[in-house]
């Protein structure tokens, strides 16, 4: 049995990455007038390699033995993961092993390798990623899992420790805390750090339609799966099924979750670039896409939003901005 | 005679600003890789109102008299400012009329009569700014400039201190500092304050090609005039010569100015979008395009630059996105 991350483990955390993260700053704007209440927007688009996912790769790394890390280190991503491993493996000065789906944004590949990381392309729909990693693990190398792992989920619940504190030096109190989901790891590591200091805070999950297996998980009170066959834009959110550790922490923490679609996912992406001046990937902006959703009370409200990765395509991007 | 403001004005202007400005982060990148040094970027971007503006045109409204705000105050600006004076006058509960050029980007505009302020437009190119907001100042409202002013060059000098702070948090040495300039608040308040603590760095203007009047008059020792008819897309920096306050401290602690092209500036705000997941506005991208000027001796050092604002309409910038 892995024992369960707490708050304790989110602190030493926090203690590991400091100065080595950028704090990143808790932003409101004049978006509150369309909801009626203070939205308070926590982007991680600015964090070291473009997303949250440095928080927990780092964490983990830093968790391993000397001997572990010195064998090198292997992962599996659709690219922030990647990028997060690929970073830390630097600044220690080991080996890092990524494959990567072949269809993955460009500037993450391009990232990744730049970080000086090996990238293993794999086909995302007809190879499983557990089976091109294998050879590397066989050899020695560690896995560093994308969510479901203690001292992943302890890393990323640092941005809860921020949160809460910024939110209060604002002088905010949070009725809620709306979260990006693929795996849960962040969604997870956030809920412990927000509900052991307010507990009557809800936290929700984000997910994208066709994608929204811990949305169904929850309201089912146990884990199912996407259907296959379906594809999506939020490239950094597509997973088959909720992690098993992250889960069990989502189940007794969060709120519920909420699915948004394609169309809704481009418009968030737009009003972060009118209203917040910040390029979010369609991943990092189902947060703020599910304040239109009508499931959180607004009105009157203070409801944090965590903007979980930038790490988009200046093509992709063009196109989903001149849509506008 | 006005007195120039001092290190003791920022100082001041801080403690009045404290918890009503976002505190933006010091940012790093990749981006690093290209220049062969550490360049840090300070996103006002990111601050209220999408811009620098508000720290100086709140600190002057502080410095007002209950009997003089109670008046109500008047300001022109092409849109930043604007912003910063509305957003004030807003949190101060007084009136506040902005002569606005009728061109200006729509995003300015709205948001100024969102704040509530009153929109007076005016033809940039055939009326006269000043005789706009003359009948206003004659019934009594208070003029507040955009930058020729102590208590606005100290507001935005308080960017020098976080930039100093923080960059010492991070263990950087600054070896330059690279400011977007108008008529020149911003870079001399910030040089205020970078110089008080860091003599040895070198702080540099950066501006439009067209409209380098700081430029040309710190080559030549004093205030030269931009050739009129000219145009371009930093609509935020168009002014027809130095400030008469400012320029009197830009002279004394700038190492000099940096023209940009059109094209280095529409690149610098791709860059923007790809390395840093920062909207930036054309007059706020002047400093990160200066880098590629060979102006700066980049290799090995380490320099800071004021992103300084990010209100940019959405159909503008799809199509410089667009263009990459």
């Amino acid at each position: 049995m892995t024992t369960l991350p707490g708050i304790s483990d989110i602190r030493a955390a926090a203690a590991r990455l400091s100065g080595l993260i950028v704090e990143t700053p808790l932003i409101e704007s004049e978006i509150n007038n369309r909801y009626g209440g203070r939205i308070l927007f926590k982007p991680e688009t600015l964090q070291r390699t473009g997303s949250f996912k440095f928080r927990g790769a780092y964490n983990k790394l830093s968790s391993l033995s000397e001997e572990e890390r010195g064998r090198g280190v292997v992962a599996f991503s659709s690219g922030n993961h990647a990028q997060g491993v690929a970073a830390s493996a630097a600044m220690f000065g080991v080996k890092a092993v990524i494959a990567m789906p072949a269809d993955a944004p460009a500037i993450k590949i391009a990232n990744v390798r730049k970080m000086g990381a090996e990238v293993v392309p794999f086909d995302r729909y007809r190879e499983d990623r557990a089976t091109v990693v294998r050879p590397y693990v066989e050899r020695g190398m560690v896995l560093v899992p994308p969510y479901d792992d203690p001292a992943i989920i302890a890393g990323q619940g640092t941005i809860g420790l921020e949160l809460v504190a910024q939110a209060s030096a604002l002088g905010a109190k949070l009725d809620a805390v709306v979260i990006p989901c693929g795996g849960g790891g962040l969604s997870s590591g956030i809920s412990i750090a927000v509900k052991d200091v307010l507990p009557g805070t809800s936290v929700w999950a984000a997910e994208p339609e066709h994608f929204d297996d811990t949305t169904r998980s929850l309201a089912k009170g146990e884990r199912v799966s996407n259907e296959p066959a379906h594809v999506s834009i939020c490239d950094a959110l597509l997973v088959a099924e909720p992690g098993a550790l992250t889960f069990e922490i989502n189940r007794s923490y969060l709120a519920g979750g909420i699915a948004v679609s394609e169309d809704a996912v481009r418009q968030a992406m737009r009003d972060a670039m009118t209203h917040l001046k910040l390029v979010v990937e369609p991943g990092g902006s189902v947060g703020l896409a599910a304040l239109s959703s009508g499931k959180i009370d607004l009105a009157g409200k203070c409801v944090a939003v965590v903007l979980s990765g930038g790490n988009v395509d200046l093509s992709v991007y063009a196109e989903i901005m001149a849509a506008g």
